[in-house]
Parts: C-alpha cells; structure tokens; sequence
C-alpha cells in the first residue's frame, strides 16, 4: 500500500525517534520489569495489557514521557478550543444537549456545560475536526482524540490530581497504539478508521485508571470496549469522520464505569477466536500488546501537525515558508513556482482549481501560493476566503509540481524565479512536525494561540497556556476545562 | 458450519413460512412497486434503502404484517418487564442513571424514568438479557431489541401515533434484517453479535421514519449507524452480551437525532469500498437489500421462543410438556428418560451436572427433567434452585440421550417408561416455537403473564396486554411505557 509505505518511511527516517532513545536507561525501568513479570504469569494477552494498566504508577513516569504527555495534551486543548465553532460541533451539541444529564463538565472553547459523557463526544469531535490534532505516525491514530476527551470530562465529574490525570493520559495512549500496532496496516486497509476503534480501549483504559479498578474490572473494561468500535473509513469528508474520536471518547468511558461496578464481560477480548483483534483485522502480532511494557512510551512517538491539512503537503509548505520569511521579496514579482514532491503529493493533494477551504486542503497548489502570501499553513490559510481570494488564485496558477520517486514523504523542493532574475530554491529534508523534526514548545504555542485567542482572548489564552503546561502539577485538572470556556 | 446449517434447515422445512405467502396478493403491493422502480434509480444501494423507508406509508401494510408487528411488540415489552429487575440491568441503570437527561421515558418493569436515549439502552438490556426475546432465524437476529428499545423511548419524547409506530417498527425490521439476509452467515461466523451490528441500521431507520427524514438525510442516518456497530460474540455469557441490543437502539436513535439536524455522512455507506458490508463481511448479496421491496416483510419471518433456554432444546422441552399434561402420571414412578436429539443438541447443551440456573440453559437433561416434573421452560425453570432442587437431580440423572443424525434439528423425540410397565412416547415434529409452528396469541399472552405479574400485578399485566394488540391504533403509543412501569 502506498499509504502504508509513506507513514513507514516517515518512521524509517534517520534519527526519526530520537525522543524514544531517551527512556531505555531511565532508572524506574527495573519497577515496570517487575510488574512485567508478574502480568506474564496472566494467561491472557487482554488480562496482562490490564494488570500493566492497574499497576502503573505516576512515580515511574520518566521526566520525557510527563513532558511528551504535556505536549499531547496542550496541543490538543487548543485543537478543541479551535474546532469549537464549527458547524460540525454545533449540530453535535444541538442534538444531544437536550439528552444531558446534570452539566458538570465543559464544552472547550463554548459556554455550554454538558454531563461528562456527551462532554467527552462534543470535545473528540471539536478536537478532531479541523484534522489538525495528535498524529501516532506508525498506525495514523490520533490519540488525544479518544484519550483525552475522555480523561478531562472525567476529571470535572469526579476531583482528578494532575500526577493521577498525566499518568492516566499515557497508559490511555499506550494501550490504544500498542493495539494499532498490533493490527495496523491490515486493520486500516480493511477499511477501519483506526482512531475510532482503537481508540474506545484507550479511554476505557485511562478513565479506568482513575476509577483505580482492579485487574479483573479494567479486563472488563476492556472487554465493554472491544464490543464497541467506532469508524469506518468511508465517512472520511463528512462530519461522521470528527464524530468517530469523540464516540470513541465516550464509549471507552461508558466501558470503564460499567466495569468499575461489576458489568462483566470476556476476560480475553482482544485475543479471542470471536475477539477483536481476529474479527477486526486479517493479521495481528500479539507481541506488540504485551511485551515491552515500559521500556518504551507509545506516546514519545506522538507527533504535532504544524498545518492545517493532510500531512503529504507540509513539507512543501515548510518550504515556501521559510522562503518568504528568509527572503525579501513581493509575491506579484514570483513568476513561477517550482515544486519537487513525492510521488503521493499529487495522488493525494492534486487539485489544480480548488473551490472551497475543504478542497484547498487536497490543492499542493493552494498550500504553495497561500503559505508564499501568508507565511502559514494554518485553519485560516485553508478558509473559502482564502481560497477564493483573486491574489492567490494568481499565484496557484504560476505553480508547477513534478513527481520526484527519489524524494522521502517529508521531503520536497520548491524553486521560485522572480521578475528581478533572481531565482530561489529550498529543499526540506524532514518537514516541520516529523518525528525527526519536531514542533518546538514554541510551535506548539504559536499554534495554540492561534487557536484560542478568538474565544478565550490574549489573556485567557495565555492562563489556559499554563495551566496545560502545568497539567501535571495541578491540585485540580477540572481547572483547565474551566478555564477553556469561553 | 453446523449452525448454519441448523438455521437453514429450519428455515427449509416443509411449510416452514406460511405467513409469508399471504403478502403476496395484497391488493397493496402495487404502491410498492411504483416506489421501487423510483427508488432503483437512485445510484447507491444505501440510498434505495434509505428512498424506501423514506417513502413507505403505513395505509399499505397487509394486515398479516400488522397482527406480526403486534405479536413482536408484545412479546419484546413481555421480554423487557420480565428481565427488568435482573443484576444486568441493575448494574446498567445504576451506572448511566446518574448521567441521565431529562428523565422523559420509562424503564419498562421499574419505577425510574431516564432520557429517552438511555432509556433505549436499559430497555434494550432488560429485553435480552434472559435470552428469550424475538429470533429472525434466518440470520439469528433478534430484531425487537435495537428497534423497538428506540421506538418506545421516543415515543414517549416525541408523541407518536400508533400507526406511524407500527409502519417505523416493519421498516426497522425490514431494515435490519435486509442487511443481515446480505451477510449471513459469513458476518457473523466472523464473530459478530449480528443484533447488534445490523441492529443499529434498524433503529436508525426506525426513529429515522418517525423523525420523518427525506431521504438525503435517511441515508447520513444509516451511515452514521454504520460506522457504530455493536458486538462480538466473544462476549457471550457475560453481560455484555445484552448490552448489544440496548447500546445498538441507543446508537441508532442517536444517528437519526444526528441525521436530522443536518450531520452529514456517506452516501454509500453500505456498499463502498470502506463501507459497511466490505469491512463487516468476507461476502455479501446487495440484491438482499435492494430488491422486491414490499413484496415480502421480513417480520413476517419473526419468531417467538416458549422457552427460556438455546433453542436446541426446545423440541426435548415440548415432547415432555406434552407427555406430562397428556398422561396421568407421578414423576417418581418416571424410571428412565430417553432422549433422542439432533447432534447440535449434545454439542451445545449437553452438560449433564449443571450448577447454576445458566448452566442449566445449557443442559438438556435437565430441561427435560424439570419439564416433566413443573410442564414448562420459562426463566423460572432455569433459576439457581430449579437446578439444584433435590427432586430435580434425581429426575435428571435418570435422562439419557442419543444422537440420530437423521432428525431435523426441531424435531426430538422422549421416551418415558414408568415404573408401573407403562412406555410413553412422544415424537415432534416441529417444535412450538418454529415458523411451521409458531406460537400462538395465547401462548404469548402466557409467556408475557408469566413476566409481567409479578411486578405489575394481574389488573396491570392485563391493561398492559391490551395495549400492546392495540398499538396500531392508539393515539398515543406512550400510554405502553407508561403502562408498563413498576
């Protein structure tokens, strides 16, 4: 598959992993070598991934994993609080706000409060539609989604401490990816979105966490979620595709409160004949589930989108970028454009005379004329304003692309010829927010920013800021929700 | 596989449909006619599903489909009060009741209200949670749970006449079981519980009707239902086995809500590449869904089960009710019991020292036994202390069984000799209960006094009983619900 091929390269890549290097000599590994042993004795793959779960504690976190997990959830708090507006959301929220229970907890960046079970569906789905969250390179999950829709709900329904909130946060990620990749790409080729189904066990597996259940009760959980998978690839451009993280959210954690009071299920529901992972996909590796546990974090592989659109085009964005800001020049004065890209770019992004913001998001065109004009490639850059403004159609049309098989995925080339004679090239080698090159704390600032000001305004933001970079000091997480409404 | 074969050969046997054929002259069939030469012009087999729910009127029903209808709502509220007060649903109500919105609708059987959604889930639980609910054997559906659990909860959200509910209970039917007829039974010999995977397509379609969605918006209901599917059957034998239909009306109902308030979704979700049918299913018939639309009701296909137990042994069950009520007998004087069965019936139920109630459903010597000794198989009979009664076990050890391969597998035969010289035989040859020998009105109205008189009362259970045969023609359905709370 040619998807599966682009997301391996991007892991493939030198150096890709270097956040990864880090936990192999943190000096808690031998406490999670004890809790490995025991779970071994489990003779159940779902039983043992359970008991790692119960097990865990804050304490061993090393300091990479609290920071990644840090980064995971400001980067998705300001998805949320950035999708909140959007149609998608307002039709979810007009729907089920009627059915709310008592409103405990937040709809990010809104005013309404809903029960922490449709708080967690509205929040996946705002987090998740400007197809701007999280990104697990090696399945293509998006693990904020589920995880943390899910966890801070949770956390304005029942006092949550920000060391119990971060560790519960990566367990959730941990569980979710160590079962995409267990499955992933067959699970995702069959037709699967994988965020959605994967998912469900992630935010059954962190809410459970804070629920404290036992080994048996998280099995259960489990268990609960596996008969509730949500997604399939077909809604990809419709507002079920945003529906499906937020469901997942929900479902994960309707799993952990039936099973914290006694709803049984199968104590094998990931293994079993009719268990998921041999209904759900046509190959597994059970190995991916249950060996390792940490001694290394799902979550240090978790990446940052630093635009707003499908990941094949950033590179080149990355590249108009840095040449209008390491340049002085006027855009009426670029002649052409000159893209180098791989093979994907055009199969995927080839629209030449995009009509909408949508299809600007599949136009390699639009994203090279409005990141030379703009200097960005965020939700704005890819408004209907944007790409029916008669400046940018002027230069999409100066833009040329040619394939190039040599290029890896987050590499491409852009050459611009101006009026003057003089002619400028940039080259990306990995593109902003790969694993080889990550969004800084910076980036994800910026990004952040751009998110919240309009509904939280500059001071507000710069408070939510803080308190999601101190998530895992708080006293109270509920804070963070409280202080993202607008 | 030997349980598909035993379905078809049930659905085979000679005189298996009669109710079917009566539709076939309906004066009204021509109206379907006409929208389905409309409908096959639409370019999407979702859609020509979707076009004709949109478009069936109640006026058309042949009354053979109506009584049908009748006969399944009342036999899913007897299903649904009787299993009301089990720990199942204790656990359920006590776990989202907390979480409940405005508490609009009843929880059949009880005392609480919920919102209507939630509602739709305990209902859905109660109503499945014994096991004895309503079988489409072709394809094991059990088709009152996912739809009529939603329709009666919005029925008491919205007001909804008794005509409109019983055309929106045919359609979700029809819908359901059209799509499982597409994938049976490779669906579910995957692993999928098929109730509440196709389930979901039903009560979506169902509410979907009442909401009166035009057909562009039926058709985002169905995708937004297909990407929720509910179930594996790895899950059997604990509770979450029931908590497949409830969670399947739940989601359905909140597809419809969704659908109609403008969430968009595929337009194929069925039949497209990453739809439905391609990622549930190694195989699937689309003609299943698409043709001959009105020219057949799948409820009329609809089955009601006597006994509380797999319906394996429901022939040994009714041999020895008929002995027992057909002879003058004292079951002391019974020396041995002879059974002969079809070969599932060993393989599945063959537990020759069960301990508990549940491991009773899965031994036929003991629900021969305590046939012969009370003349019946209902719940009561495989309850902890029918099982371990002392005049049971002894009865019981006293039952032998052989296999003859030449039985179909409704039919058994017992024979009893008593101590006094005498040998009774008996031989079914359909077991009540079958589509060649289904229950009758009485029957159900027994089976349904059985579950409601203890938690309503006779006068209750009576007033009760007459609304369900009289739901086509209330003014308002919600005087069911109201009528079936504790």
């Amino acid at each position: 598959m040619l998807t599966d091929h682009f997301f391996r390269n991007l892991l493939e890549c030198p150096g890709a992993s270097p956040r990864a290097q880090e936990t192999n000599q943190t000096e808690n590994t031998m406490d999670f070598r004890s809790i490995a042993a025991r779970s071994s004795a489990i003779d159940s793959a779902t039983g043992r991934l359970a008991a790692f779960v119960v097990e865990a504690t804050p304490e061993v976190l090393p300091e990479a994993v609290r920071k990644e997990a840090a980064r995971t959830f400001l980067n998705w708090v300001g998805c949320a609080v950035g999708g909140s507006r959007h149609e998608t959301v307002d039709i979810a929220l007009a729907t089920v706000g009627p059915f709310s229970g008592p409103a405990e907890a937040s709809v990010l960046g809104r005013s309404e409060r809903l029960d922490p079970l449709h708080a967690a569906l509205i929040n996946g789905i705002s987090s998740h539609v400007f197809d701007f969250d999280d990104t697990h390179l090696r399945t293509v999950i998006h693990p904020g989604g589920p995880v943390v829709s899910a966890l801070l709900a949770f956390a304005e329904h029942r006092k949550v401490r920000g060391p119990d909130f971060v560790n519960a946060l990566v367990l959730g990620v941990e569980v979710e990816c160590r079962i995409g990749n267990a499955v992933f790409p067959e699970h995702y080729d069959i037709g699967w979105h994988i965020t959605g189904t994967a998912g469900v066990f992630g935010a059954a597996a962190a809410v459970g966490k804070l629920l404290k259940l036992d080994a048996e009760r998280m099995t259960w959980a489990l268990g609960i979620a596996a008969s509730q998978p949500v997604g399939l690839r077909e809604m990809f451009g419709s507002m079920t595709k945003s529906f499906h993280p937020g469901r997942a959210a929900q479902n994960g954690m309707t799993a952990a409160l039936l099973a914290g009071n006694g709803f049984t299920s199968s104590m094998r529901a990931l293994e079993a004949k009719s268990g998921w992972l041999n209904v759900l996909s046509t190959r597994h590796n059970l190995g991916e589930i249950t060996e390792g546990f940490g001694a290394h974090y799902e979550i240090l592989s978790n990446s940052y989108k630093p635009f707003a659109c499908g990941i094949v085009i950033h590179p080149t964005i990355d590249a108009c970028v840095q040449l209008r800001n390491q340049n002085k020049m006027d855009v009426a004065s670029i002649c052409s454009v000159a893209l180098k890209v791989h093979p994907l770019v055009l199969e995927l992004t080839g629209k030449t005379e995009p009509q909408t913001g949508l299809e600007g998001k599949f136009s390699v065109f639009h994203a090279a004329a409005i990141a030379l004009i703009e200097g960005d490639g965020g939700e704005r850059q890819f408004s209907d304003r944007a790409v029916r403004d008669p400046a940018v159609i002027d230069l999409r049309r100066r833009v040329q692309a040619t394939i190039d098989p040599t290029l890896a995925p987050d590499d491409a080339s852009v050459t611009l010829t101006l009026s003057d004679g003089r002619v400028l090239e940039k080259r990306i080698g990995h593109a902003i927010g790969s694993l080889a090159r990550p969004m800084s704390d910076a980036d994800l600032e910026k990004k952040f920013t751009g998110f919240a000001e309009a509904y939280l305004g500059a001071a507000g933001t710069r408070r939510l800021l803080d308190l999601c970079w101190r998530v895992g000091t708080l006293d109270d997480v509920a804070a963070v929700a409280e202080a993202a409404r607008a």
